[in-house]
Formats: structure tokens, sequence, C-alpha cells
């Protein structure tokens, strides 16, 4: 078989045969294809898609080009989250505590950040002492121990995935649904969990910016990860604006645990109940009151607060005193506060801009060899639907360099827009998709 | 501007813009584009096309690229030639001579041969002491002097299209017709004549398999021309099978002097005239009796084959005593005869395994690299229509090697079909557009 042909096939809009795929993915992972040939053949399959078939076994390809862990043998419950990634989106941490400390085993491995949105470990790395490489012995002893462990994506986690998406990242072949949907699948059943829920974003800070793709990307990794035997829930969710109020590493390490004692912003905690009551179903949890009761009574009876200070000493953090927040690598050094200059309400504030901004500040990375500051970020003081008065600050920026990066505040304050009329908001979840477990 | 947009541009079906495609082309120039981005923005206009003012600017970006010459300094009617490429093309070696002395310049920089087609450089390169790298300077002079001259492109001729063609090879970003048209033209506009005849093969052993493939190259190379300010005529020819008897280097030179000579076969003979009377119309000529009458009145009064000697020993290459053949560098040392296994007519002979089997036996180019031996290579004694009674030879293998390479001789044999019934064959020429110069 040549690669040649691989392409020639897919340029002309043909389905691929599992051993052209697994001729392509054994390729890229032994790197016998140069990267002129693959970035060829994604191209065609970004224009041309790929039908079912062909999206489960390029995702099973992929999921077998490196280490595929089982985690079955902790528990058949153990569950396992992904967010297509957002801004402000500090989820795992809030909700891996609420099921955990309801009896669910919560094992995740997770991404870097990169560009506007940030990464789950990032924000982890905020901790001092916190330990986020965990060898797999480590991390499955954790789960069985405590309940839960979250560690960083080793290079051995379908290792072609992390290279095709180098390529995509440069070619413009990231905004494909099977390219898409097979990236962040190959890496979910590579992981192990029998239960994956699928946070998939939408809107101005996501990949998807209408709700019609990002169900379709929904259902397309539901339809994966049947075909895997797993049991899948997907929430498709709104990401219009930034979540929560808090943007930036320790900023959102602060707010999860604010969501966690019950005085987190409604939007998140809202989502975080969603997100919980997902997976507490999807793990075959036997509800006292209802799903969602039982995830808000875990916030409401410091369980899962607990929860989360286990984990965070667990994996080598630790709290001061009385401190509701565990003690960080460091601080940012000045503020500056964004003010109102007119009034009216809130109409809109874009994610991705206000991410952008975050990354100006040094919150995230550029490029993959970037090292983000965990101090900085930006707190929202309002959010869409609230009104503010002239001279109001809405936003604080959080940074480090003596002088601010103007690009940063000329972005932050472009990013919101205020209107005399009230917005009406879209509800935060917009559908879900639910494995048929009858 | 970065490259990741004109390549996110053209994967959303869009058209680039004259900044888009002049960035690109500089990228792909000064190498500051890595081929992994050059081989993904390929594949989208593979897919997604181009229309026609990208196809004329993406032509225009390329032939400026390099050097530029301007041929209408030598004289307004000199002519250009160029053929997409077949299986015993010897036209240019023939009709460059007959148009010549008729007295119409034919300046015309040609390339080397890839794969199963064979290239002019590479059959004059048969003759001994040829030169075929003349200097700018000596060629233009060689235009002035005896009214034709044949000399390979140098690497200062559009060399974007150069990179973009060795990229296309390895990419399966061959077959699309704007990328065929804009690499074609590129190399003619920058080649400088006023007047560009076009030769459009269409068959088995074509890049155009089907008519309208063909005639729709044509058009639009045709209409690049048009906007470029050139006086353009395209004739589509058939090449469902190989032109003339012979195939391979010397042969091939062998074979342009037996018709110079009026001793050709018929089907590279009505071709050559055909094309003579072509160019002749293009370049302003007037003639005696009829374009056609004329070229062939050169050839029965042995001034078209006097012109080829001439151009032959401006060259640098000679004849001995009174043969009709110039000196070559070698000879093949063995013959291998292809009889017949039934009795009936020729059916069918396909070009491109032809070619390929000359290919084996080391007349071309596997890849870039290889040193074509210009001894070798197939006489075909049947042609399509034939008779031929079991135990004929209807082919010859020219060849060097003590034995003879096994998969040549399959492929010949495999090439020819022998049925009972006459085929139909189709005219030589499927069709001609031309420019109107009224």
């Amino acid at each position: 078989m040549r690669v040649y042909d691989v392409i020639e096939h897919k340029k002309n809009g043909r389905s691929l045969t599992n051993e052209m795929i697994d001729f392509f993915v054994r390729g890229v992972t032994d790197n016998s294809i140069p990267d002129y040939q693959i970035s060829a053949l994604l191209m065609a399959i970004c224009i041309n898609g790929m039908d079912r078939n062909e999206i489960f076994y390029f995702t099973e390809a992929m999921a077998s080009s490196g280490r595929r862990n089982d985690l079955s043998a902790i528990s058949h419950n153990v569950v396992d989250k992904h967010s297509s990634g957002g801004v402000g989106d500090k989820c795992t941490l809030i909700i891996g505590p609420i099921v955990s400390s309801l009896g669910i085993p919560f094992a995740k491995l997770s991404g870097k950040g990169l560009g506007h949105t940030g990464g789950t470990i990032d924000k982890l790395d905020s901790v001092k002492g916190l330990r986020t490489s965990l060898k797999y012995d480590e991390f499955v002893s954790q789960v069985q121990d405590i309940g839960i462990a979250i560690s960083s994506q080793t290079g051995d986690l379908a290792p072609a995935d992390k290279k095709l998406y180098a390529i995509r990242d440069v070619t413009a072949t990231i905004d494909s649904i099977p390219l898409i949907a097979a990236s962040i699948m190959s890496k979910k059943i590579a992981s192990g969990a029998a239960n994956i829920l699928l946070d998939v974003k939408c809107g101005s800070g996501a990949f998807m910016k209408v709700p019609d793709k990002a169900f379709e990307l929904a259902e397309t990794m539901m339809d994966i990860g049947h075909m895997a035997g797993r049991n899948m829930t997907a929430l498709v969710t709104d990401m219009d604006q930034p979540l929560g109020r808090n943007i930036g590493n320790s900023l959102e390490v602060i707010e999860a645990c604010e969501v966690l004692n019950g005085k987190g912003p409604d939007d998140i905690t809202e989502l975080c109940v969603a997100l919980s009551a997902g997976l507490l179903k999807l793990s075959g949890y036997r509800p006292k009151v209802s799903y969602a009761d039982d995830a808000r009574e875990s916030i409401n009876n410091g369980r899962a607060y607990n929860k989360f200070r286990d984990f965070i000493y667990a994996q080598g953090g630790a709290f001061e005193g009385s401190s509701l927040y565990p003690i960080f690598r460091n601080s940012s050094k000045y503020l500056f506060d964004i003010k109102a200059e007119e009034s009216g309400y809130i109409f809109a504030i874009d994610s991705q801009s206000v991410g952008i901004s975050a990354l100006e500040l040094g919150a995230g990375r550029k490029t993959q060899d970037d090292d983000p500051d965990h101090s900085v970020g930006i707190v929202m003081h309002r959010k869409a639907g609230e009104r503010v008065t002239v001279g109001d600050r809405f936003m604080t920026l959080h940074y480090n360099l003596a002088d601010i990066p103007e690009e940063a505040v000329r972005i932050a304050r472009s990013s919101v827009k205020i209107s005399v009329e009230k917005p009406v908001l879209k509800p935060m979840i917009l559908k879900v998709f639910e494995s048929d477990m009858t």
C-alpha cells in the first residue's frame, strides 16, 4: 500500500478502508509518512468528510497507537469527563470532587491548554507543590484510595493523535467534525473508563459556534463511544460568554473552591450540578433524591469540598490555616480595573476575546513551548444580563509586568458590549444526549 | 498575512485574493512556507477548484517567481509549443524544423521526462555531442541565426512551479485542471513567446483520460494565455495509443528523421502537419497554398529536414556520411521480439503500459535523479486497426542488460489487445481551439 493512493482515494471522495486507516495511523505513529502527505490527507478528510465506520475505525486506530488503559479493573463505574474547550471552564475541578464524594470514582487524564482556552493541568499547576504528572500506577492507586485523580496525559496516550493535532493546528484542518471527534474520543477510549461524559461547548468561545454543529459533534462522539462499547452522555452547553467570573489558572482554582462552598456564580454552579448529575446517572449511581439534588446536597453538606481538599493533599498541594484556597505558587503583583464608559446592561461578553486577553497577560500558551504565568488573569465583576453604571469597574486584570500589555486591555475592553436593552440569554444547557441504557 | 488564513480561505471554498496568491507563491519560492502547509493548500485547491481570475493570477505569480524572457525582442512572430505529455511524442523535433523552414522562428524551452512519458530534452540528449543546456543568450542568438533552438528549462524558469510540482507529485494533487493549467502556462508565459500552441493529449496515456476534461484543460489554458496577452491555439489530440511506432530516446529521433523525409507513420505525420499548420496560422504566416499544404510541401521538398540538420549541427550534433540519422551516443545491444499468440486485428494499444514498459527497459526516469539509457526502447510493428497473424512479431524491445527485464516484456505484451473485429479508431485531432484574431 502507498500513502499516495490513500490520499487519492479520499481526495476523490471515497471512504477509506480499515486497511488504509491502519496503514496511515501506523505511518503517522512511526514517522514513516512525511508531514506534507499527512497534511494533504487531513485536508482531503476535512473537505470530503468521513462516514461513521471510517470515523470509528480511525478513532480506534489512534487509541491503539499507544498505551490503552482499562479502568474497569478498578470498578465498572469509574467515570471520565471531557470538555471540548472553553474560556473559564474549571468544571473538572468541581464535578470530580462532587461525584467522588458520592462514591463514584473519578479518573481523568487531562491536557495542557493552547491558545485562548486554558487546560485543567495548567490550573492545577498553579497550586504550590501539586504534582500533575502521576505515573499510571500512582494514578490508579489514588483513584482506588480516595476516589479521584487528575493527571496529565502522558506521551504514550494516543501518540498518533498528538502528531496529527500538531499538523492540523498549522494547516487549518482543526474544524472538521470527524477529526475533532476522533481526536477527543481516541484519548477517552485509550484512557479506559467505561463511562464517559462529554461537555460540548457551543458559542463565541468554542470550536463550535452554532448549535447545529455542536449537536453534530456530540452525536458523532456518542456514536463512536457506543461503537467502542462505552456508556456515553453528552451535554451541549453555552459558551457565548466565559464561564463563571474568573479566567486564569490560580483565579480559576479559587473560583472552583467558591463553587464547592456554595459561594460560586450561578452559571457555573448550575452547569456543574447538571454535569455531575449526568456523571452520576451514567455511572449507575442510585440517587437518594435525584441526581441533581444529590449533587447539590454534596456541596451544601461540605463533602464535595472535603473531597477536593483530599485530592489536593493527595497530589502534593496544601492549604494554610483556615483558608478556603490552596497555597499557590505565586500571586500576581498588579491589578488593573476596566470601567464602564456608559450605563446599561452588559449585552454580551465575547469569550474568545476574553480568552485572548488573558493569553496576552501571560495566562496561557501561544505555542506549545510557552510557559504560562499561573497567577495572572481576569476577574469579571459583571456578566451578561447584569446592569452597569458609568464608572463601575466591570473587569479587573491581574498582571505581573511593570507595564500592563496594552493589547490585553484593548481586547478585554472590546470584548464587552453594553446596551440599553436587557439581553435575552441562552439557557446554559442547550441539549442533552444520553445513551439508551434500557 | 498568515498562510494559515490562506489555507482556511480555500478550504472554505472561497476565491483567493491576488494578495493571498502573491503571498503564497512568494513563500513557496523563498522556502519560508513549510511543505506541509503547501500540500494542505494544494489539496484544498484540488478539491475546491479556482475561478478564472485566481488561475490567471496564480499563473502570473509563478511566471514571475523567476526570470521572465521576452522573445518578442527577436520578432513578434516567434512561436512556442507545448504538449501535455504523451507516449512516443516526438512532434517538437518535427514541427520545429517545419515551421522554421517556412521562416517562422521556433524557440522552445523544454523539460525532462518523468514517469511513463519521455521529454524532448532526453530525446535530444541521445545525439552524440548535442548540447541541450544553452545559455539564454546563445538560445536567442541561435533563434536569430537559424530560426530554431530547443534547450532545457533552467532552474530560474518559474521556480515556484518546480517546487509545487515536486510536492503535487507525492500528494496526489496532480490531476487538478487549475493546477495543471497554471503549471504549464507559467512556464510558457515566462518563456516569452507571443504565440503559443498547445497540444493537449487525451486518452489512456495522457493526464486527461476523457475528451471533456481535455477540452476543459485546453480552454483553461487558452484563457490564461489570452489574459496574459498571448496568441493561443490548442489542439486536443488522441493519445489512446502511442504516437508513431518508436518509443525511446534515440528511437524517437530516428522516427522524427523519417517523418521529416516523408517516410514516417501516417498518424504522427498527420498530427505534425496539423500542429505545424496551427503554428503557422498563429504566427501570422501568409500561406502560399494553405497552412497544411505548405507544411507538407516543406517535408516533400526537403527544406524541413535540412532545417533539422542545421539545428542538430548548431547545437553540437553531427551526421555521418549519407546517414539520415544523427550520430548517437550509444546504441542498444539486444533485441527482443514480441509475437502474436492469436490472429486478428490490433484492437487497442494502451499507451501508458507501453510507456511503463519502456521505463522498465531504462528509457526514462522513475525518480527525478534517474539517468535514462538513451538507446533502449520499443518499436511497434503494428498499430491499432492493423491485422496480425499468429507468430508475427508486433513489437520489438531494444535493451542493454544481459537479461531482459521480465516486467518490461510482461507489460508490453499486456498493452496490446487483439480481437476478431476491426476497431473503430478515434480521429487523431479531437478538437481545435483558436484565438479569435479578427
